[in-house]
């Protein structure tokens, strides 16, 4: 750290580290408990419009060599290297204020994020470079024209500009998405903590795991970077709605179509349901929840429980509770310092700016029932400490409640009437990142969820059942989204693929199906195939599919069966052996009267059943294993005497990148002697990438 | 039309017919072909704010009392009244310059609109008002904290700011999904053809069909209606860019939360690719193509192909082609008269607007090939006419081929190098709604998806097999996404029910199981379930839930089977009777050599079946069918000697709206003798809204 008090903290832009070499303007960030320099930070001469073309050639490039599994792959390979030097950005965060406790959730829950993108990047998407979202629609009668939607990655640089709040976890939220979708990244942290992110930054440029030009780090002000971006690009903002409102004036974002994404401070709130009076444990958790989230960060999370809506006869319980809690448990001070639990804001700055806000609250008429402005702490002349403050509210519709937000260890206390009050005051606060509802009662859960889920990004129920297994009401999982309407900025970040599809565009595609399988990679029904029968299995002619490794099968790879006829004593037996002896199968006069079925008819499980043996295989082979199947419809009842063939087409290969084996999706589908389709699905199989040919 | 020309064209606002009773500025909107008077626009005085109160308070209302599939039935109803009323529509609409195969796009396919958001939404969305969106998270270890993704409605109005050309499709498409969702929608048609919309919303009215609120009219201008709108509120515009530009940058959009959307004007692209020589069928579809966006509604169409992209050594071979057909096939004038083919422009502005971009695009290097701004055409004086223009430029890179529009009856032809290059040049439109690409090779077609995908909304491929299938490179289908990023706007329309989608908020719910169960409708696993055993239902103390109708039947009504011991002569006998004889069930030795299973072991389709002998209750009953299947995954083998049984659970119950029974989705978990989990999978009935007891 000493060397860079003496030294600019370096961007990283175009590959290599750079730092001004006559700054004009620099600032010095302070220690957060003590009030030394810990960093001197200056853009000045940076070259943005640079960075960007960097990312737009050379990170494009790179990332678009990849497949989505490989770029996954690599997000984990990142993970590790950050678990194995994670102290490096422990040491370096408590200067920020932040606690050991507050470290797990900016370090690890950051690693945690790029373990789990990396995770459902591989199980959940393909392993290409296009992803089919949704059906195909069948628009001609013929099937010759479809219509479908992809999504490919958009052509530009994902920006990311931060909050000071989570340096570490708030880069790689917004990188670990951008990344399995195959942009690159320009991050521009926030100055006071941006030293733990540029630590974070050159630990990940060091592990050599990065492809070139997939991650760049502006660690200073941005500068003119938006004028250089176009509709190509992302814009990922955290931060106040003062900033997000000015970026979204930028002629850019208004008229060049950039995109852009924001996600802002909000007066979140926790309910507490009717039914949870103080010797339920959902008032129990209700307590907790509130001061982990006025305490952890010193409350400084964009998530934090600002506005506390409780019964109005548990107004005094609820202050009571919580402020015992607090004594117990709140030790303010350096969180270097053993027995500390909460630390100091992130600057003096900060300090005055959560003081004037108490200060406004309680003008418009709170009441200090905890802490408050005026409360000595330890260390207040060089730290920028703050009690934890607990304000309350005659009258639950003040205006201030539900629009200044102190934005530290503050949170305020209401009371309503009834559920409809309640959803109400939550309503006021204009749009929020997350709830709280405590309550263990079904109605009342939903009763709340349809009044506030439309205010809200996130709603968070806390009962009985999850009040210890609840990852917390201030965490945003990685699997869900993270954002919300209106004051929350009306963006979305996060939520599984969800979140690699924000980097991306949705294109609708028509063509036929030859055309649609060649831009895909996913066999359409009505393309061509490479058909081989039974008989050319048999005699020699044709190789099944199900003898090709994944080095030699490809889509519309086909075997089709001959047809094998259902006699009524097949259909009796299937009954007795398996037990179905449902009347359709098994009484001829129930089964007529059944608007579906002509008579007696095939069990759709003897269907299948028969299709497998009518497509099989039976030597060891590629083919490992069936996992699974999908999709499966019954379109025209089979009935005695009827016969049926199935027609089975490689429809997408899926190698893993980390197995020896890969996932093989099947088209099936059944005819009768007709013709017509009796049943259609997917089958799933496991195929080795490799086999010894005989 | 007498009436129209002497009053102010009326809006419908709250539940009324309302025109300005001394309005100071009234536009007089003119014939397109004869310049006289067909309507008189004002919209002094109007009560906007009263308009935006009674869509969230009394719309909001009347459509939250109905589900999502009542309210999608009520668009088939709308769709069948305006069909038998269609004839109002198109004798206004020869008015505005349209010719009756216009009529066919305009009204028709807004009809049509109708019937696929009515039948989309009742086919693929629950009968319920909260939508599932994704798989469940689990995110404790134990079950008890998952998480979920669902849309609720927007709890505002949806207000369509339309453009001239489309007045009846432009409010369809729009009104659809948003009504679907459950907003109440606030159109505003462009003033040059607002009569037709308004004698659309009438005969919408006077159906009767309409829920209070769901739809107003607000016949000129929106004046401050913008003034009134926040977070819970959307606005979907189509238009010019300079419009769009001014409505994204009011502060209730930038700084309010109003969800924003556009769809404006591009630069659309044809490419001819590089195999589509003159003498091949692709060749022959695309000039079709190229002729047909440019003359159908005399040109004026948000996707009309502006920019004709062909290999350079075929612009000749294209632009006499064209100019052939065109000399052919056009004949202009007023669309009433007897042989005509093209009518005028909407209005005399418009003619003055498109002659003026065109003698920009001649100024800045082109060649007229075709028609121009001096031919002349018969009734000019009083007709808004404009002679089919084909322009040529030796530069391809001409910067106003590019974002010049001529929003008329106009194209240019440019010619390019190589693949390559015609991808650089499509994406220097910044952004385009829709591109054609006539190819039929699937590298081609693959290397073009992927070069200018994300530049686009739509790609549409033509070839021999879909040529004649095609719905065509100009018409957005309702299934499909209609928008396109930069120029075209950034956003997105339509989609079948994605569509839907925009117009609600998707929130990240965590809880529970029995929590997510209340609030969704869906059981989850894990939450609490009314269990009946087989024991239960032969003794007569429970009820099997398959003799349940959907009058009793409940989400978490449960039957659990006994176990049933598989022995190896179970599997060798399915095996010969099914033919399904793989050797992981046949072969002790090389079932033990694969890596996934411990021996021999039952086939999956065995278990299946024998847990639908586990689950069956025989008699005739309310569940009338088993029409299919889903996500079915084998999870732990099952070899001989191992018991199985099976947990079925009622998970989602969908009654029709139309039929006499519904869907139900039924939770099936095999374990077995150890309680491990076997199998999971959705098995779907049909069944009985009514049965009668014993």
């Amino acid at each position: 750290m000493a060397a860079q008090t003496q030294t600019i903290l370096p961007s990283y832009v175009a590959g290599r580290w750079w730092s001004p070499e006559n700054p004009q303007k620099v600032t010095e960030v302070a220690d957060a408990s003590t009030g030394e320099v810990v960093a001197r930070v200056s853009t000045d001469g940076i070259d943005t419009a640079g960075a960007v073309e960097h990312g737009r050639t050379v990170g494009q490039k790179a990332l678009g060599e990849l497949t989505i599994h490989e770029r996954a792959l690599k997000l984990k390979q990142l993970a590790q290297h950050l678990t194995e030097h994670k102290q490096v950005l422990y040491d370096l965060s408590y200067a920020t204020g932040a606690t050991l406790k507050d470290h797990f959730f900016d370090v690890d829950g950051g690693i945690g994020t790029l373990f789990t993108f990396s995770s459902k990047g591989r199980r959940e998407l393909p392993n290409a470079n296009v992803i089919v979202d949704g059906a195909v629609e069948q628009l001609s009668k013929d099937g010759s024209f479809l219509g479908e939607h992809v999504y490919t990655r958009m052509p530009g640089v994902a920006v990311q500009i931060n909050a000071f709040n989570f340096p570490v976890w708030g880069m790689l939220e917004k990188f670990a998405p951008a990344f399995v979708a195959g942009m690159p990244t320009i991050v521009k942290p926030a100055t006071p903590t941006g030293y733990v992110t540029e630590a974070c930054v050159r630990l990940m440029v060091e592990s050599g795991i990065l492809p070139e030009g997939s991650l760049q780090l502006i660690s200073g002000s941005a500068r003119d970077l938006l004028d250089h971006l176009d509709y190509r690009d992302h814009v990922a903002f955290t931060g106040s709605a003062a900033t997000a409102r000015s970026l979204r004036e930028h002629d850019n974002v208004v008229n060049g179509g950039v995109r852009f994404t924001a996600e802002t401070d909000s007066l979140n709130a926790a309910i507490l349901g009717p039914d949870a009076t103080p010797d339920t444990p959902e008032f129990e958790a209700f307590v907790k929840a509130v001061f982990t989230e006025i305490t952890s960060k010193a409350g400084q999370k964009c998530t934090a429980i600002r506005r506390v809506i409780v019964p109005k006869e548990r107004v005094e319980d609820v202050v009571a509770a919580v402020a015992e809690r607090v004594r117990r448990r709140v030790v303010i001070g350096d969180p270097r310092t053993e027995g500390v639990t909460m630390g100091a804001l992130a600057s003096k700055e900060q300090q005055t700016e959560v003081r004037k806000a108490v200060e406004r609250l309680v003008a418009a008429g709170g009441t200090v029932r905890l802490g408050g402005p005026d409360e000595a702490v330890d260390g207040a002349g060089t730290g920028a400490f703050f009690p934890v403050t607990v304000l309350s509210f005659d009258d639950p519709e003040t205006p201030e409640v539900h629009f200044v937000e102190a934005f530290g260890p503050v949170t305020s206390v209401i009371g309503y009437e009834d559920v409809d009050d309640a959803v109400r005051l939550a309503a006021l606060g204009g749009g929020s990142l997350v709830a709280t509802v405590c309550t263990n009662d079904g109605p009342t859960a939903a009763a709340f969820a349809a009044g506030i889920g439309a205010h809200h990004g996130r709603v968070h129920f806390l009962n009985r059942q999850d009040a210890k297994t609840s990852t917390g009401h201030g965490s945003p999982m990685p699997h869900l989204v993270h954002g919300g309407p209106g004051r929350a900025g009306g963006g979305e970040e996060l939520g599984g693929v969800r979140g690699v599809k924000h980097y991306m565009q949705r294109t609708a595609l028509q063509g036929s199906p030859d055309i649609l399988t060649a831009v895909t990679g996913v066999w359409h029904r009505g393309a061509a195939a490479n058909t081989v029968t039974r008989e050319a299995v048999e005699n020699g002619t044709g190789e099944h599919p199900f003898r090709k490794s994944l080095e030699t099968l490809r889509i519309g790879d086909q075997f089709a069966s001959e047809l094998r006829t259902v006699t009524l004593e097949d259909i009796l037996e299937f009954a007795e052996r398996t037990g179905d002896t449902f009347y359709a199968h098994t009484d001829e006069e129930a089964a007529t009267a059944n608007p579906f079925f002509p008579r007696r008819v095939a069990h759709g499980y003897l269907l299948v059943s028969w299709a497998a043996g009518l497509f099989v295989e039976p030597a060891p082979g590629p083919v490992l294993a069936n996992y699974g199947l999908e999709n499966l419809r019954f379109i025209t009842p089979v009935t005695y005497d009827d016969a049926i063939r199935v027609t089975l087409t490689a429809k997408q290969i899926t190698p893993r990148v980390t197995d020896e084996y890969g996932e093989v999706c099947w088209d099936a589908v059944l005819h009768n002697q007709h013709d017509e389709i009796v049943a259609t699905y997917d089958v799933l199989t496991l195929v080795a990438k490799t086999w010894p040919t005989a």
